[in-house]
């Protein structure tokens, strides 16, 4: 693994160069709020992961070492809150009343001000040199090409932009209808939760926990976050980039934690929603452990499907291949299955993905390390599928080569792996694609999540711009648009004004 | 308890006078598609309740008998369905998609098939002998004044009317936003969930499982409904009517049972949504075995403030007679609490409602019995609070007297327990109140659901056209109103139509 | 015209075989509300129209005869108000004040008597002699089939029915966003103009002037209501069907007149709206002499365009010809030019449409008199259009024969004229049409109000659940929905409730 | 007029002094769009004033001679296009189709161009630079306090924020209903007019064409814009910077012309949609002419009613003055009328006023010219009020002394005239006044604009969140918020999808 070893070793080379102006080139290449820069994390040089609460940053008892995903050496170190160290975020939360920090009624300059902390935000994080900072950061932590990271750093600062000015206000906009009588009007309100939480997962460092966070904020709630600690380092530079843009310091907590110690908080604070993003396993048990209190945006199994017209074989073969690999196929939105009309067989389309999946190299991360499953595990899986009669690997199948990514990540070229349909279908469970019944039919027989339909379709879109989460489920949480923030961050509460006056010679009624 | 005694003498020599006209009489009395006289209820002819599954009225191995609240007979007998029985009911389910009976691409004239039957059933429920009927079915197994049990049918029926025509296909409207290309755009459309459950309690027979099933069937679920036994007779009548109206016999099931069967039923039939109304205690035990997959309107604990101007005493005297006790304080809206201000005490508000209060009597069912809680029960908790340094009953605090109300429910006097403030705070749980923040601040720094301010303000408004239900809680259910449907009764989801044309010249780009 | 003399004739023959039983017979056909009955209409048995005004139907100085478009009889009396009778609608008008009738803030009870009014009124007309009473009345003052009239009368039914209930009030829905500071809020109504004017065509006799006028109600206006004299018997007994409803008598005045009357009236009267169906030509100096106080349906020029891709060419030369042919032209709808792609000239559609439109006859109004245009004037337009080169007659072209149309309507067969494409171009008017861009492209470049698209698109579905009016103008109307009435029928008003409090410390500022 | 002319002196002997540094100098003050430097414009360094259209910057045949309204000077040369000279613009608005540069169908990447032009326009903007530029540019045509015309840079600053990122495209928001058949749907676009004219006054040089023209651009339309060429520099230079934001050069023509040259324009460009923001004299003319293709935001005449609670005398007196007086009285929403219980005569109030309004002096511009109104006119209307019994003059009634405004301005000091109401209800036209309906009761029977009630109301708010316009009128426009902008500036379009596929076993109906 030459190339990346001498990545990190060349930095270390300039960086002796340039000392001892080391000082100013860190200023030159990172943001004022930034405490770590991307390029110099290393086993040598750790960066440090702290948690924020009560409005100060604090370490914990314990440190968790991260090791980076490329060479295995430990380069972050995380202060990890530990069970018996939960009680400044319990007593925090609890200071949050359950009608939140502001509603539409109490504070409403608190939405003003979500106004400006957007503003300033998309500004700071619009500036080339810190896009590329979190685009870099990203990169060390969720390994993936510059691209791709950088693409999640714009798609976040789009976001922040999407609330700049009065944006927030107009969030909680409600309605009202006249009532029965002269001084009666009922009143549908957008109601905050209060104290809150949310925990995200390792796949989108920054995009993920960002725009849940700011949306939670936005509708009056104060959350504490929680960011797998594997990359939590993101969140953790963004929320000091947050707080030079005027975010209060008591709005927000910031946690990291194993997972028992995280549920415990859970149990303890009794946060009034709690927003989860991560394995559909432990989202089921999250669900009954807080009878419900939750809202879920689970790992999607994501497909494909090519009806009948075989058209645009280039463009499609890019578009799977992309949907299928980029971010080492980790994105939640990846493209697990391709079903494929018996039309494509002779389009070139296979072959086409074979040479597209070829080009991706560990270099420039287009392709990279799998962060939840060994290669062991993926090799398994694969033979399990290959004893499916009919079933073949059609490329791709076999470990990298030439690389120091540690064990305990995944490690395994892109692959595509051929089943029959009819050997699917024994299962029982895909009666859908049993009839042909391909094209719009397709969208009202389905409940799946964001979907895209037409010859420019993918799976892996998601902007700031439209609703991205599942469907179907009535724990399900969307992310991004102002609808999802609407319904993921606030409930219904209706008011009823009866201010009189009372009816002109009103007189005492029958009891009843 | 000599008056109701002889409405059941009078009712059946009056059957005995008219026999053999006893048929035509039937006719005269009761609508066609009744198979109940609500008069003509009693021990010596009791009624039959049977349940619906897979388009058909099925009885059960068991009579589960429910007893007149009024004198105690056995005068209603209901075919509870077994553990060993529930088969048909979860293969009924099942037969559902997750897709829904219909949604936004599937079926629309569906949408218009319900609004015809919402037509059809407003009409017909609005006849005068309609409205009696179920008015007095009502009251039979819900013992409150006539007045109370009609404005329950009342409300149901402008609920349906409030769904004529196209109202119900104008509940799926869906919007879309410009994509970021021609031929792209973003579709956030209201889904069903598809095979759903509807758990309802005994205090409104009527309205609370009529609303909440016929919004499940609007947004296109299939719903299992579920009423308390003991009230489960009104809703039965109400299906033979939505069949005569045009209700597909494949669209609802209807189940009686007890609780731990029908819990059953939801884990063996899994619905996607389960909708309880009831107990908050049963609630979040349903909550942790659904995981998560429900919503909640659960009992309030309904408190009325009064501020420091002093005003329109009659009038409020009036209001908090009707809040307390009407319906025997049985509304899931009923005024548990009156917050006074000191100012209140020369006004001579306490005095009045005591007055009103005595006016309530059994004959009329102003008052009647609580079918919840023992007589028993209601005086050790009346006496706890009476050890309460400084409280006192203000009236009431007694048992009916002369009645024949049966034992296992409750037969008390309306009573009022003063109880002061300062007491109340020594708990430390109402800080609200220790401030003087009367008026508009207390909107601003609450969450109760559903809340009336002003005035002419009350605790137990619960009519189709507003929102009614619980804020503050992820779970929380409304009911009645459109908004109410479809937060309910639907979820997001979102089409991305990205039919192109491709970008003229488009090149394939590097891997990313 | 045997069979329409001996319809008459037979008419007149039963009514004197069923006298002196005719008053009986009378009330099996004819509603109870209604003064005339549609079948007996004659010229020795004329009905009269009479107008409406502060409360009382009032005659005029004079008669307007309108004779029958099938025979030329004089078979129905209009009482046409005269330029020295129009004093009391003035007069009337003007006591509905700007804020009009109801309003958010104001009688909101009002609201929902126009929902009892609407649920009344939608079950009364829903009643199949009351259905069949308006379409044979429409039948004999715009002759269309008995099914295209009837669907105008269901299509006005259903509007009724989509505004039962509450659904009136629900079009008042205003909201509110959060304003600077504790005690500020924003709200958007949708507020009444007050007074106001509508002035509806001879071509859907009830559809148009009813759901104008019940739009124009439930936003809270006061209209003056003028149709056009030949058909305005229709809305003469539909007013008494609303009388009947519960529309209170002062709601509504009904007027006819020419319209120089009218337009005396409206510059005297000044409504602060008015809403005009009609020709381009009066509705452009409507708009001058108003100085833009108007909303314009104007007639339509309706196209279709039938792109490369031949398919199911018997369904569409079916809407064609429904669309170009039935109510014999006359609908706002009505295609007045097809564009077809060459591929469809060995199609046979041209052929099939040719037997389709042969298959019209007058004996069931399927084609029957165009009542705008003279049986010349058609005949001129035609030759006209043939002297463009390469244009000829596909079918029709000749007048009807053996009828008794009067000269001053049209009577012409269903005709269809061919222009080949790239003569019509050189008059460069239609420069869009020269480019092969159909498809979608065709949507986002034109404005064409109500567009259909697809496969089914036909120009004439003007139903009550989509907005049917033009797009591109500021002044167009929109017919129907609860859109069109929020739209049309009201306007924004802006209240800022900033009831405060003070800040603490509030301190005198400098001038500024 | 010392203060004043010593500012030009001194800015002169200023320029002087740093000569030949100016160039650097103005690159420290002046912003790199800008053409000029607000504080260095004087008779001796007159202004220049272009057009622009086609793409580009062009003069005129003629100057127009704009006078320093402080002294008189001729300070700013405006290119005024002559009648002989609009072709450019007639053909620019020519090529706009119809169906607008984009809309939701069509170039929808435009949505997102707006976005990031707006977000660098208000990003720019913010720059403390560019703030005091334009607020000093807009002091120099329109004297205001330094104060006043920040707050009117703030507000155009805080409407671009809003429409920043995917805010624009959100505008274009539409929605769809299912139809009567799969493949069905109704969809309700807001649809741009295509080719339009903005119209604008003196008052708010920035604010009020800012807004409206954005507005017009997001939603697809082209505008010519022409405003006041008294005060026409501002938005020459608002355009420049809009250019250097990303505003395409086709997108916006700018013309300064007399009003009957513009009304040439108007006729022979024939925009779909003009609006207007000016004298209502003009407006009803406008109206005429245009046949309706017209919005209006029309002088208000804005009262004010104290009610008969006094309390909060110091900030109400406080809030009358700076309605009545910050920029001497012109702004749209200026306290023309103060309607007062008479419980307010003993409060102090009136003697508040006076001495708040003697506080105010010419050399902060606290009080400053009049642009409309010349002293004599204003002497000569209040001589007329003191004819009327019992009027007086409380305080003010005077010219302003040592001054140099030109005598085509007024220069008079802050006013107030007393008028006992009973005379003015001698007039009839104030019945609303004569009954004792103070408070809520006023809302609901008036329609009124842009409205405040309360403790904290006041009639000159005019920010970006809140609907800012005229009530009770079909032509009324509004200005500010996406309400406004997406009535005013598109309207609706439906468009039915109606795909296919047809009913299996389609067969030819009969024809009707």
């Amino acid at each position: 693994m030459s190339r990346l070893v001498s990545r990190r070793h060349l930095a270390a080379a300039a960086a002796l160069r340039r000392s001892p102006a080391a000082f100013a080139s860190r200023w030159l290449h990172t943001p004022a709020f930034a405490t770590v820069s991307p390029e110099e994390i290393s086993g040598s040089s750790p960066a440090e992961v702290q948690n924020f609460v009560q409005g100060k940053w604090i370490k914990s008892a314990n440190w968790n070492w991260i090791v980076d995903p490329l060479n295995g050496e430990k380069f972050i170190k995380v202060a990890e809150v530990q069970g018996s160290e939960i009680k400044p975020f319990v007593e925090s939360l609890s200071k949050c009343p359950k009608h939140g920090l502001h509603n539409p009624l109490r504070a409403p300059e608190r939405y003003l001000m979500y106004g400006d902390i957007s503003t300033k935000a998309a500004h700071m994080l619009g500036q080339p040199e810190v896009l590329d900072f979190f685009a870099k950061l990203v990169q060390r932590v969720s390994p993936k090409s510059y691209q791709q990271a950088l693409l999640e750093v714009q798609v976040s600062q789009k976001f922040l932009e999407n609330f700049c000015g009065d944006q927030v206000r107009f969030l909680a906009r409600s309605f009202a209808v006249p009532g029965n009588h002269v001084g009666q009007m009922s009143n549908g309100y957008r109601w905050p939760f209060g104290p809150v939480a949310i925990i995200t997962p390792f796949n989108f460092p920054l995009e993920i926990p960002l725009l849940q966070l700011m949306g939670a904020l936005y509708m009056g709630n104060k959350p504490v976050l929680k960011v797998d600690s594997k990359v939590s380092i993101v969140m953790e530079q963004m929320i000091r980039l947050l707080h030079e843009c005027g975010l209060p310091a008591e709005d927000v907590d910031f946690i990291n934690s194993d997972g028992i110690t995280m549920n415990k908080l859970l149990l303890e604070a009794n946060p009034k929603m709690t927003l989860f993003t991560g394995s559909s396993r432990v989202a089921e048990k999250l669900a009954a452990d807080l009878q419900g209190r939750i809202k879920l945006e689970d790992a999607g199994f994501d497909w494909k499907i090519l009806g009948p017209d075989v058209q645009e074989v280039d463009y499609i073969s890019w578009v799977c291949d992309q949907d299928a690999y980029a971010c080492s196929g980790q994105k939640c939105s990846a493209q697990s299955m391709l079903f494929m009309h018996k039309n494509w067989s002779s389009s070139g389309l296979l072959e086409k993905m074979k040479k597209l999946s070829e080009r991706r190299k560990l270099e420039d991360l287009t392709i990279g390390p799998v962060l939840t499953v060994t290669t062991a595990t993926m090799i398994e899986h694969m033979n399990n599928l290959l004893k499916i009669p009919g079933s073949k690997v059609l490329f791709g199948g076999e470990p990298l080569e030439n690389h120091s990514i540690p064990e305990i990540y995944g490690a395994f070229k892109p692959t595509a792996v051929f089943v029959p349909l009819v050997e699917i279908l024994k299962n029982g469970n895909f009666e859908l694609v049993t009839k042909e019944i391909f094209g719009q039919e397709v969208l009202g027989r389905s409940v799946n999540g964001t979907t895209y339909a037409g010859i420019r379709a993918r799976t892996t879109g998601a902007p700031q711009n439209h609703w991205f989460g599942p469907a179907g489920d009535p724990r399900g949480a969307g992310i991004g648009t102002p609808e999802a923030i609407k319904l993921v961050w606030s409930c219904h509460r209706e008011i009823i004004y009866d201010i009189g006056p009372l009816p002109k010679k009103w007189a005492l009624p029958a009891a009843t």
